[in-house]
């Protein structure tokens, strides 16, 4: 079910230029090559022109300069874990994968701050850092095989959210090459700094449109001394929804609050190793840091706190081994619904945290209405649900019910004073959705922006933007 | 001294237009008026044709509209206590004053987030969110009298941003009227949301020439339980300085980590009625708040560092009287500053905060070559250091001198990898020199983003960028 919607081929003699730039080792144009980098967690496929690996920041000014003189497309990639199709050639191309620029160039423990390129992994920063008591919080899912560069385009969220922040508030410097060719450095080495507009935090979540980072400033914080995650079942959402409320009104922030709806625990525990109560209507995971004095207290309200909601189970890890046993339970949502059927349209829409019980009764309700297997989970501190309908694409009166229930669902999340994606992005898959949240006004002065750095639009197009992005339901 | 450097005055017929828009009382054109909003902290002076204070954003567009037909800027304006000029009309037209637009719509206590029109004097929005238990941590010198729509167009920072950050941390959505008129929403109102460029941050730090802030939603936080203050006095700079970083390896981060030389100390000491140790070479003031255990335990990890590190005499605040007292100290420098001379030329550079004690050296061993009065103090803990030259504008080669101790003070920084402000913005004092930091495809991008929102350029003109600004030494 692929099909490659691009108009045009590079020429050879281009693949010859591109040889030449960044080595002829870098440059594929292998058919398998070709699809491998054609496709993401989207689960769709456009195939690129050619694939480009540069070993260095110094060859990505010439292939944008030739990319504008030519009008080929190029398009940037991490690791291709996004899942809204960020990262993919919909008019073909070359796709730039920035994988082998993956060193971490220092770690400044006097000044907090660490110097990446963009392929390193979340996670072996994380570990790297954590080596010298650091902590660099942001952990999209994804971490262990998703890239700094690939958080930065899509601004990574990840469960320390509700108390740490997303990937934004800790990118503080940028290198980059404008999409005409020009190397840029924005932003700051030090804790503060405000000379000229802030194209650090306009570059991080541009999706890859605005320019290619190739080295970043990265704030680091003391790792917390101390950690501890208990898992709570209750009868019915609502009280897990009241005990969050209460626990933010307790002035607490967990760095850790995620919410599993009923159909999420059966299916973890219908189709994974793991034991929960089965018949529990919701659970929360919860985990706090900090101070171990704090940590030990904090743990202690929360569980009297979960109990006078009305939890009917509540399991503390004493060990990080009992820690990670009940994260397993969280993380296995993902993988444990593709037991039900083949393929999901994953959303990720965000409403204000009070909400949340509101939000997921209406998701229940449309997923009876519509006879469609919908199952949430999320990060309840930020408000931010993952909405899983689980589909059979062969299925077209089944996809239809889909894209109606994916409407629908926009416009409430909207009309509660939400947004429709907290941390997966636009890329194509939302990209006829955003009018439903920015105005005309809005969109028209991005789209100024988006002129003012790439006159060509040769930088990744068809992203973002409605009417010009092409989600045309092929799926892998 | 004052002059004013407008081409042309505004017609007649154009003020009877603006005061239909605004009503007659909210536009004011007598003299005296004009006077009261053509300066700023700066101590430049530009005279406005108008002053106008709408009462509400509905008028906003109207004004914006009528500036593109005839051409005439518009410069937003909080409480004027900015230090760069950032809000003085440079080339006349018009003041809009948002200082009646001052309302707090509201605090939602469960999704930490309050809303907020642009006049709101910041220390009252953060008396308003303390009574409830919570927090707005941005707190600029200015507090008492800036707004959150000037902190928010200068990204302000203060004390706290070491531990808390600055405005743009804070700031999660916008109203706002684009300088062609149109009306937009930015941003959200959830804790996430990464739906299109992030306006929002872009917005905030522009210094007033992207938009005209007319409502905006603020991030909150649960105030800390408990808070210590110390004041450490030591026998040189170098020696606090080591401390500063030993805190930091400690993984310690005080909310407040303040230093000031031994110039500033004997400045407060002659001037001002505090009892400080005049023979001291540096002093600290440290905060550290939180939980209260962590707070305990973390006041006496600091009080042994400090005394490792060689300090002559450590003061704790036993309640929150005497932790004002100490903080009287810190903030008696600037006022005492007046003492040595009339004016001061005031800098507002960062440098990575290990490098604070050779970077003091510098701007020491700078004072002593050229004569100059030259005074440091800041925030150590960010690295930044608030450079305060005391001059008399009436003695030219002393003016003569102190420019050239500028352009030095800037290289130095720009070498050590810091920034030429960390919190005062550029404005017009700062314009010239931008190029040291920012290179000509860094001031390219910046521009034509200023010209996608602002094509007419009506909004601001003559700020931030080098050129076009025209800071000619004028001063009240």
């Amino acid at each position: 079910m692929n099909r490659n919607q691009r108009s045009s081929k590079i020429s050879n003699d281009t693949v010859k230029s591109l040889e030449a730039i960044v080595g002829k080792e870098n440059c594929l144009t292998d058919p398998e090559d070709l699809k491998c980098y054609g496709c993401d967690a989207s689960k769709y496929e456009y195939l690129p022109d050619a694939v480009l690996l540069p070993e260095n920041a110094g060859q990505i000014p010439d292939v944008l300069r030739l990319a504008n003189l030519e009008k080929f497309p190029v398009v940037p990639r991490g690791a291709g874990s996004g899942l809204t199709g960020g990262t993919l050639p919909v008019y073909g191309g070359v796709v730039l994968s920035l994988k082998r620029m993956n060193r971490i160039i220092d770690i400044d423990e006097e000044n907090l701050t660490t110097r990446v390129q963009p392929g390193v992994v979340t996670a072996d920063l994380q570990k790297a850092v954590a080596k010298r008591g650091l902590f660099y919080p942001p952990d999209p899912s994804s971490l262990a095989f998703s890239t700094i560069g690939g958080n930065i385009a899509s601004c990574a969220g990840g469960p320390r959210a509700v108390k740490y922040g997303v990937t934004r508030d800790y990118v503080i410097g940028l290198q980059a090459v404008l999409p005409t060719g020009e190397p840029i450095r924005t932003g700051v080495r030090t804790a503060k700094g405000v000379v000229g507009y802030d194209l650090t935090k306009l570059i991080v979540g541009s999706e890859g449109t605005l320019a290619v980072v190739t080295e970043a400033v990265l704030k680091l914080i003391p790792q917390p001394e101390s950690r501890r995650t208990l898992l709570a079942a209750f009868e019915d959402l609502l009280a897990a929804a009241r005990t969050v409320t209460r626990i933010i009104k307790a002035r607490i922030i967990p760095c850790a609050l995620e919410f599993m709806d009923a159909n999420a625990i059966q299916c973890v525990a219908q189709y994974q190793n793991v034991q929960l109560p089965k018949s529990a209507g919701a659970m929360l995971l919860i985990e706090v840091d900090g101070a171990q004095e704090t940590v030990v207290r904090h743990t202690g309200d929360i569980k009297r706190l979960c109990l006078e909601e009305g939890a009917v189970e509540i399991e503390t890890a004493a060990s990080d081994a009992d820690s990670e046993k009940l994260w397993n339970a969280r993380r296995a949502v993902a993988p444990s619904l593709f037991k039900i059927k083949p393929f999901q349209i994953s959303e990720d829409i965000v409403v204000p945290r009070s909400r949340i019980p509101e939000m997921v009764g209406f998701l229940q309700a449309i997923g009876r209405r519509l006879r469609l297997d919908v199952v949430c989970f999320g990060h309840a501190g930020d408000g931010n649900i993952h909405v899983c309908i689980m589909v059979d694409p062969k299925d077209s009166d089944e996809m239809r019910r889909v894209r109606q229930a994916v409407s629908e669902i926009f416009d409430q999340t909207i009309q509660m004073g939400g947004t429709l994606s907290g941390e997966h992005g636009v890329g194509i898959t939302k990209a006829p959705y955003i009018r439903k949240e920015i105005d005309a006004f809005g969109i028209d002065v991005m789209r100024r922006i988006k002129a003012a750095f790439d006159p060509n639009n040769v930088l990744n197009p068809g992203k973002i933007f409605p009417d010009e992005a092409s989600v045309t339901g092929f799926m892998q």
